[in-house]
């Protein structure tokens, strides 16, 4: 049996960090722009949608019990027809999930333990740690803050935060999160157009995340699939949580296009559609009920309500670093805003700003060795207390 | 890649059946008494509490967002408190699932590709369909309709549906439901006795799976953990699924005892709390919120009342068969019958069945060799349908 000692601690660590922080200043009031978990009430629409599945659910004509695994039909229609209208994206191919983490699991069991991996440097720890679980990874090498059989696609301001592909080993699998979490980047149409040829030129298949594509202002792609010949080497998981506040509700899915075959000709989706089947029996109908409010005009009002609300609270941090004199990324695309402490370790700068301003951050280093020497800070936050740390961030930084 | 060509296809290949038999008879009543999936409303005690939920996650004081991965606290409490009280567990041994079924596969993936299993013959598909996807199994032996390195633990009418010890092989980790599905035979104090001692002996891990134990009448075990020494080698695992209603709300629980070790004395909870922090995200807090509705004192007794309900169906189908001539197992500490038609096909019964009686039921055979000649009767049904099948039996059997 695997005894996994290489486990990311990074979130642990924060939480371990916070919580000796409010022992030692009881009286302080901590704000965490830390974790990337939403604060706002989920809109009414969405909300009374779940109400009155659940109130169906005391009724004999409105119980039901289990659902499809893959999700309930007007669900997968809805997502479809919301984020893949005119992509050549159909029902079939939607997979809803308890959420694109869980997702990111079953598409690891779905390849196995002998595949090979590229992550961007820095990104969301789940592609890594999930392939440390399914072993895929070699062996930590502590002096680089790599595993060895990893690929680590740098993305920094230098390179625009996308990989130098010329530059990157050939992988199984290309796991890409646009709008990157944690540097807030959204790959450009020119971008993933040579993310798919080079995956088509590899035989490898992307998982692309977009789980915050909704945050996307310009006109830069919210979908891989805008991208010609994705659906031939792309699988997409996303999620409801960062689009309406469902981080507690549990809604997500996966798109696996028909188009997408093993290189002995086999349907991923057939394959995949075995995993769910077997390891899973789909997402709680409640949850599926929100989701499909979420996807009614009115629910797609509220939700880019809410998220209009965080792109505030991004603002409002993006210009404080800014007027402080720092190099800030993200933000524009993203509800996280990646703000550049150059030669210093993320660590300790996480530090200074926990010790200073009793503010919680994300040290960029804990997204990957390309995270050395930037923080994260969530927009996720009470308007008041993004206001009240900024206010904080500025006297540290004066 | 691993292309999983050996999924167990019982449940597809019954939906089919079924699917072809409502085309031919396009103005009859077909009844399903064949998967588990419960009918009756969930009652109002714990919908509220849903309802609550929801509605708090539209105001600002009530919204959450992620919840520890392990599950809220009270509920945790409230699960050890409920259901293993006086048995030494504790609510930090247990762990919130979005159901048994899930739960099982994360299991698996704790274990690795590289460990030997036992199950039941015949027993729940989820065991075998999930080693098969780890890898575990070996090849399908066609002729002997096993899978070369899985142990098949025949239970029969001959040995009370509890396994000869003495002929079992050593396994790493034994999967033992009880009382089980499809047989619905529930194991006595002794023999749960004898499989522990089997385990400690042995070195293995006993996966238990309690999910239908509030169904037990009599005074067997309704846990693993009543069982002397169990702590040290045993998990169980448990769904609300099938105690309120919940197969749709998604909703279950995995007991790890702290003093369960690996053979390198590590903590079998702290493996398997790696895996739960990285693969999924906590169930839904709304499913939670009516989770704790259950197990309140009005709760509990709304819960007993529906499952009483489903105990007089499940008496009905019993006598139903037993008044035929049928030898009838199960039934008493299960909401399932086994009825045994000696030398005969399980599939070729279930199509007859559906061919004249149009009631759908599971053929013994999808659950192990070892169900080859029964087919199991499900007791989950409106009392309208169970009265009208068991009619409609007593004129094909008369």
């Amino acid at each position: 049996m695997v005894i996994l000692i290489c486990f990311s601690p990074q979130m642990l660590k924060i939480a371990r960090r916070k919580a000796a922080h409010l022992l030692k200043y009881p009286d302080v009031q901590v704000i965490s722009l830390g974790i990337g978990d939403t604060t706002e009430p989920i809109p009414e629409v969405i909300t009374s949608a779940m109400i009155k599945r659940s109130y169906a659910l005391s009724t004999m004509e409105g119980y039901s019990g289990y659902g499809p695994e893959q999700g309930e039909k007007p669900l997968r229609a809805a997502i479809a027809s919301a984020f893949y209208k005119d992509l050549g994206i159909d029902e079939g191919d939607i997979f809803v999930s308890d959420g694109a983490k869980c997702d990111i699991s079953r598409l690891q069991v779905v390849f196995g333990s002998d595949v090979t991996m590229a992550v961007q440097d820095p990104s969301y720890p789940a592609y890594v740690d999930s392939s440390v679980i399914m072993g895929q990874t070699g062996d930590f090498q502590k002096n680089l803050e790599k595993y060895g059989k990893i690929e680590y696609m740098r993305c920094s301001p230098e390179n625009g935060f996308f990989p130098d592909l010329s530059t990157v080993g050939r992988t199984d699998i290309i796991f890409f999160c646009s709008p990157n979490n944690p540097t807030g980047a959204a790959a450009t149409r020119e971008q993933l157009t040579q993310l798919v040829k080079f995956a088509k030129d590899n035989g490898s298949i992307i998982v692309y995340d977009s789980a915050y594509a909704i945050y996307i202002l310009d006109d830069n792609p919210r979908s891989i699939f805008e991208i010609p010949g994705a659906k031939e080497v792309a699988i997409e998981t996303s999620s409801f949580s960062k689009y309406a506040g469902f981080t507690g509700v549990r809604l997500g899915w996966t798109v696996i296009p028909k188009q997408l075959l093993f290189s002995d000709g086999f349907p991923v989706a057939r394959d995949f559609n075995r995993i769910v089947c077997t390891c899973f029996n789909g997402a709680s109908t409640i949850s599926q009920a929100g989701g499909l409010a979420c996807l009614s005009p009115e629910g797609l009002g509220a939700m880019r309500e809410v998220i209009g609300f965080y792109k505030e609270n991004t603002e409002i941090i993006m210009d404080t670093f800014t007027s402080l004199g720092f190099n800030v990324y993200g933000g524009k695309n993203a509800p996280y805003v990646w703000v550049h402490f150059p030669s210093r370790s993320s660590w300790d700068v996480f530090s200074e700003i926990l010790e200073k301003t009793h503010v919680v951050t994300t040290p960029g280093s804990g997204f990957g060795p390309g995270g050395e020497g930037f923080i994260r800070v969530s927009a996720f936050g009470h308007r008041g207390n993004v206001l009240e740390a900024c206010k904080r961030f500025k006297q540290l930084y004066k």
